[in-house]
C-alpha cells in the first residue's frame, strides 16, 4: 500500500529558504499569515490529510462511484471525510470572511491542495470544483446571487460544478449547444448536456451549485455567444432553506482509468432553472476567472502525485534488499540505475514545488499588493508561469508514476502496493483544464505576445540576474543554466518572428518548446534552491539539494538545447502530408 | 472502443522491401517459407485474430481471472478462442517437425506474436509463455521427457509456464530458495512458493507444464546453486494418458494494473513431482535459453502495442472535429500538435518494427545458415539487439498508449474508448523477463564488453556503410546519423574503459545509453524505410515514410547529444548521496 506523508521539511525549506513567504504577511489585509502561523496551518492540513483521507485512497479506487436513478453513491468513508474536511474550514481558507471565509492567501490553499492531493487526489476534486464554482460565482455575479449561494459554498457546506463541456464540444468551448432561454422572471430555462462533470451528483452535500455554460437565444455562433448561469440542484428560498429539486439529473456516470473516488457525471438539464451571472455572451470570459486558478490547482494536483510517487519509491529503495550493489549494499538504492530514477524523481518534483509555490505567491501578489507597478509585474508571472505549472507538474506526475512502478519492479504492477494508482489517476491532469498541448499553444500564442512579449523577458532578465549575482560555487548549474537562458531567449524570437507568417511552425514545436521553458524554469528553481541549502541547519538536506541541483544540472537540463532546436524547424512538410496518408 | 487491424502493408513493406526477407528462404529446411508464403500465413492470423480476439481485449480486461479453491476461471470467450488459436497451428508455427511443429521462421512466429499483441496482449501470454516452456525443455531435456511433453507442448494443447520468481527473488533469481529433494527414483520432489507465475493455472488446457527453478539440496548459494525441473500439473503416463494431479496449487492470483485476462498465479509447490533437465546447478543457463527469446517477444508484445495506439490515434485524429485548424479543416489531424503527436508515434512504432523484425530474422540466421562465420556474426546481432528490442518497444508502448489517450482528450480517459487500457498493459512490458534497467546492465555490462567490443563495432561499421552507400537524397537523414554514430562510437568506448575502474559510472549511464543506442538504430532503420519507400509503387507509402523519415531525423534523432553527454558524467557525486539523506 502507498502510503503518503505531507512532506513538511520540503514545504517548509521552499515556503521560507528559497521564496521568503515572509513577504505575503506584509501585503495589507494578510498581516497574520505569518511564516510560523501558515507553516502551522500546513501541519494541521497534514495529519487531517494522513490520518483521514489518504487511508481512502486506495479504497476509493477499488470501489468507485456508483449511480442508480440518478443518485451518485460515492465510496464509503468518502462522505465522512469530506464533512471533517470542509467543517475544519479547509475549503474556505483563502476565501474573503464576508462569505464565511478566513480571508488566508492563495498561496497557502494551494500548500494544503498539494498535500490533500498527495494523499488522495480524487478526494481533492470534491473541494477543488467548489471553490472554483466560489470564485466563478464571486467573480461576475450579483450581490442577490453572492448571497444566496456563497456562504455555504464558500465553507464547502454545498458544493460546486463547473458545468462546460459537451460530446463535440471538449477543447472547442465555443462549439457549445446547450440553451438558455428566458423564463420572463428574470431567470432561465437551461436545457442540454454536459458531460465530463466532476462531482456532478452524489449526496455528500446538502445541495449542489452548477456554474453552466450556455447559449441566449440570440446569441452569435462560437465562443462569443456563450453565457453562465447559477443552477442549483435545489431551489434555494428567500429564507436560505432548501425548495424544490430543479429539473436536472445525473443521467450517467463514466468509468475511467482513474481518480475513481470522484464522480465524473453526465448531466443533462431539462428546463433547469437558473440565473446569469456576468453579461449576456461573456462566459468565455467569466469561465476563465475561474479557469486560470483551476488550471494553477492542477498543477497542484500534480505535484502531490509527484510527491506521492517520489517518497514511496525512496521509501521502498531504502527497505527492498535484491542483490549486490558494487559497493556490496544489498538495497536497491545503492543499485546506479535505481539511484538515478530516483535523483530524477527527486529533481523533477522538488524544482516543480518551487514553480507552483511561486505561481501562488504572485496570485496573492497581483491581488494584494499596494502599488499597481508590482501587482501588474505578478500578474505577468502568473499568466506565463500557469501553463508551466500546470502541464510541467500533471506531465510529470504521469512520469513520477510510472518511474515508481518500474523502482518497485513487477511488485509495482499489482494493485496492493498502490503505485499503479498514480499513473492511472494522474493521466486525467495532462487532458482536463485545457489539455497541455493547449496549455503550450496559450504559452506561444498568449503569453510569448502579450504586451510586447514582456512576459518572457522578465523571465530572462530574473534569471539572468540569479546567474549572475551567483557566486563561483554555483558554476555547475549557473553556468548550463546561462547558456539555456540565451538558447530559449533566441527560440522565443524566432517563434514571435515565425508566428507572424507561418503559425503552424509555432503549433507544432509547442509543446517541446514548452517542455523547454519549464526545464530552464526548473533549472532556475535547482540555482535557488541549491543556493538556500548551502547553509542550512540541516545537514541530511544540505547534502540532498546539493546533489541533486547536480543532477539536474548534468542530466536534465542538457535535454532544453535539443528541445529548442526541434522547435526552430519549420513544419511545412509535416503539416503537407496529406490525412488520409497517415 | 479501440479496434485492431493488423497492419499488413506496413508489415510487407519492413519484411520485402526493408530487410529482404526472402533471404530466409535460401536458408537449408526453410526453402517453402518464401515471402508470399509468409505473408499469407500472417494474413490467416490477421483474420483470425481481428475476428475472434481482438473483440475480446476489452471484454477480458473488465472481467479479469477469478480464483476459487485453487481453480482459476479466465474470462468469457477466452478458452474458446484458445483452443481455436493454437488448433489453427499458430503455437506450433517455428517449432520443430518432429514435435508437431510445422518448421517456419522464427521471424514469422515474431510477425504472429505482433499482430497477436496488437488485438490482445493478454491473450497472446498464453500462447507466449508455452512457446518458452518448449524451448527451454526442448534445449536441456533427456528424448524421454521431450517426448513426453513436447508434442502436445508444442501444438499448444497443453500450455507452459516459467517458475522463476520468488518473493524476494525478482531481479535477484538467485535468492531463490524453491527446494528439490531426491524422490530416489530419479524424480525430484519440489518444495516452494513461487510469484508472479503467468498462466500459472487455469482451465483452458487439459494439462500444465512447469518449468521451475530450484535448488538442490547439496548446491552452491546464489545463481550457481540453481537447477531446473520439470513439474507437470497433472502426472503423464507412460501411454500418454493423464494421471494423478501433482502436487502444486495456485493459492492466489494477482490483481493489477493491466492484462486482467492473464492470469498471474502464486504457486505453491508443495513436494511436487519433478524431473531434472539439463545438468545439476546450471539452472541458470536453461533459463536464459529461454529467457534470450523471451524477451524479444516482450519487445514485440510492446510493439504490438504501440501499434494499437498508433492506428487508434491517427483513425479518431482524422474523424473527431474540434475546432478549426489554421488551415480551416476541422479534423483534428490537422492540428499541428496532434500531428505532431501522430508523427511521433509513426516514427516510433514503424522504426520500432525494423529493430524487432531484424532481430527476428537474425535467430533465424544465427541457428539455420551454413556458414559458421554467417551464423556467429547473426549471434553477435541477436545479443546486442535483444535489449535493445525489449527496452525500445517497451518504453515506447507505455509512452505511445499515454499519447494516444492525449490525442483522444478527456474522451481517452474513459475505459469504453479503449486507450487507457493500453497504457495499463504495456507497464508491465517494461517489468517482467528483466526491467529495462536491467537490459540497459546487460547492453552496458555485457554486450558492450564481449568478444572484445566486437558487437556494437559491427553495429558502427554497418549503419557508416549505410551512411556512405545513400545518394544525397537522403542527407537530410544521413547526415544527422552520421554525427550520432560518431558520439555513440565515442561513448561506448568511455563506457568500455570506465567501467573497468568506476563501473557505477557506466550503470548509473546504462538506460540514457540504451535510449541513445536505440534512438540511432532507429535512425538507421529509418534511412532504409526512406530508400526503400523512394521507388514505391504505393504515393500513399511513399510520402508518409519520406515525412515521417523527417520527422524522425529532425525531432527525435536530435536527443542523442544530450542523452549521451549524460552518460558520460561520472556518478561519483550521485553515488555518495546517503541513502538516508534522499
Amino acid at each position: 500500500m502507498a502510503t503518503y506523508k505531507a512532506p513538511l521539511r520540503e514545504i517548509e525549506f521552499v515556503l521560507n529558504d528559497v521564496l521568503n513567504v515572509e513577504q505575503l504577511s506584509k501585503l495589507p489585509g494578510f498581516e497574520d499569515a505569518t511564516p510560523d502561523t501558515l507553516l502551522g496551518l500546513v501541519e494541521e492540513a497534514a495529519k487531517l490529510v494522513e490520518g483521514q483521507i489518504a487511508p481512502l485512497n486506495a479504497s476509493g479506487d477499488a470501489q468507485g462511484c456508483k449511480i442508480s436513478n440518478g443518485v451518485v453513491t460515492v465510496p464509503d468513508g468518502l462522505a465522512e471525510a469530506y464533512k471533517l474536511y470542509w467543517q475544519a474550514g479547509w475549503v474556505s481558507l483563502c476565501n474573503p470572511t464576508e462569505y464565511n471565509g478566513q480571508g488566508l492567501p492563495f498561496t497557502l490553499s494551494k500548500v494544503v491542495d498539494e498535500v490533500l492531493c498527495g494523499g488522495n487526489v480524487a478526494f481533492a476534486l470534491y473541494p477543488g470544483l467548489t471553490m472554483g464554482c466560489f470564485e466563478a460565482i464571486h467573480a461576475t455575479a450579483s450581490e442577490e446571487i453572492k448571497n444566496t449561494y456563497l456562504p455555504k459554498l464558500g465553507t464547502g457546506e454545498w458544493t460546486g460544478t463547473m458545468c462546460i463541456t459537451e460530446p463535440h464540444a471538449g477543447s472547442d468551448v465555443g462549439a457549445a449547444k446547450t440553451k438558455a432561454t428566458p423564463n420572463g422572471d428574470g431567470s432561465y430555462a437551461i436545457e442540454g448536456g454536459k458531460i465530463f462533470i466532476t462531482s456532478g451528483e452524489h449526496e455528500m452535500a446538502e445541495n449542489i451549485i452548477h456554474f453552466v455554460l450556455a447559449r441566449l437565444p440570440d446569441s452569435p455562433p462560437g465562443v462569443k455567444g456563450l453565457s453562465t448561469f447559477v443552477v442549483p440542484k435545489y431551489m434555494v428560498n428567500a429564507d436560505g432553506t432548501l425548495g424544490a429539486r430543479n429539473k436536472l439529473i445525473a443521467s450517467a456516470i463514466e468509468h475511467k482509468m482513474g481518480i475513481n473516488a470522484s464522480c465524473t457525471c453526465v448531466m443533462q438539464f431539462d428546463g433547469a432553472q437558473g440565473w446569469m451571472v456576468g453579461a449576456p455572451n461573456t462566459g468565455i470570459q467569466n469561465m476563465f476567472v475561474m479557469m486560470n486558478l483551476a488550471r494553477i490547482l492542477v498543477g497542484l494536483q500534480g505535484l502531490g502525485l509527484c510527491e506521492l510517487a517520489t517518497q514511496n519509491a525512496i521509501r521502498y529503495a531504502q527497505e527492498r534488499k535484491q542483490g549486490k550493489a558494487f559497493n556490496g549494499k544489498e538495497q536497491i538504492i545503492e543499485h546506479a540505475d535505481v539511484r538515478r530514477m530516483l535523483l530524477q524523481m527527486k529533481a523533477t518534483t522538488e524544482g516543480a514545488r518551487v514553480l507552483a509555490y511561486e505561481t501562488g505567491m504572485y496570485v496573492d501578489i497581483a491581488k494584494n499588493h499596494p502599488d499597481a507597478a508590482v501587482r501588474e509585474e505578478a500578474q505577468d508571472w502568473v499568466d506565463l508561469n500557469t501553463p508551466l505549472t500546470k502541464s510541467w507538474c500533471t506531465d510529470s506526475a504521469v512520469e513520477m508514476g510510472s518511474m515508481a512502478v518500474q523502482v518497485y519492479g513487477g511488485h509495482g504492477f499489482i494493485k496492493e502496493h498502490g503505485v499503479e494508482q498514480i499513473v492511472r489517476d494522474a493521466k486525467i491532469l495532462c487532458l482536463y483544464e485545457g489539455t497541455n498541448g493547449i496549455q503550450a499553444m496559450d504559452l506561444v500564442r498568449r503569453k510569448l505576445m502579450m504586451n510586447g512579449g514582456r512576459l518572457p523577458k522578465r523571465f530572462f532578465a530574473k534569471v539572468r540576474d540569479a546567474i549572475k549575482s551567483a557566486s563561483a560555487d554555483y558554476d555547475f548549474i549557473a553556468k548550463p543554466l546561462a547558456a539555456t537562458i540565451d538558447d530559449l531567449e533566441a527560440t522565443t524570437q524566432w517563434i514571435q518572428q515565425s508566428y507572424k507568417t507561418t503559425p503552424d511552425d509555432a503549433a507544432f514545436g509547442c509543446v517541446d518548446f514548452q517542455r523547454a521553458f519549464c526545464l530552464v524554469y526548473l533549472g532556475f528553481n535547482w540555482l535557488r534552491m541549491a543556493q538556500a541549502a548551502a547553509n542550512h541547519a540541516d545537514a541530511s538536506l544540505r547534502q540532498s539539494k546539493r546533489v541533486t541541483a547536480e543532477f539536474f544540472a548534468q542530466r536534465m537540463l542538457s535535454q532544453v538545447g535539443a528541445l529548442l532546436s526541434n522547435v526552430r524547424n519549420p513544419a511545412v512538410e509535416m503539416m503537407q502530408l496529406d490525412a488520409a496518408n497517415f
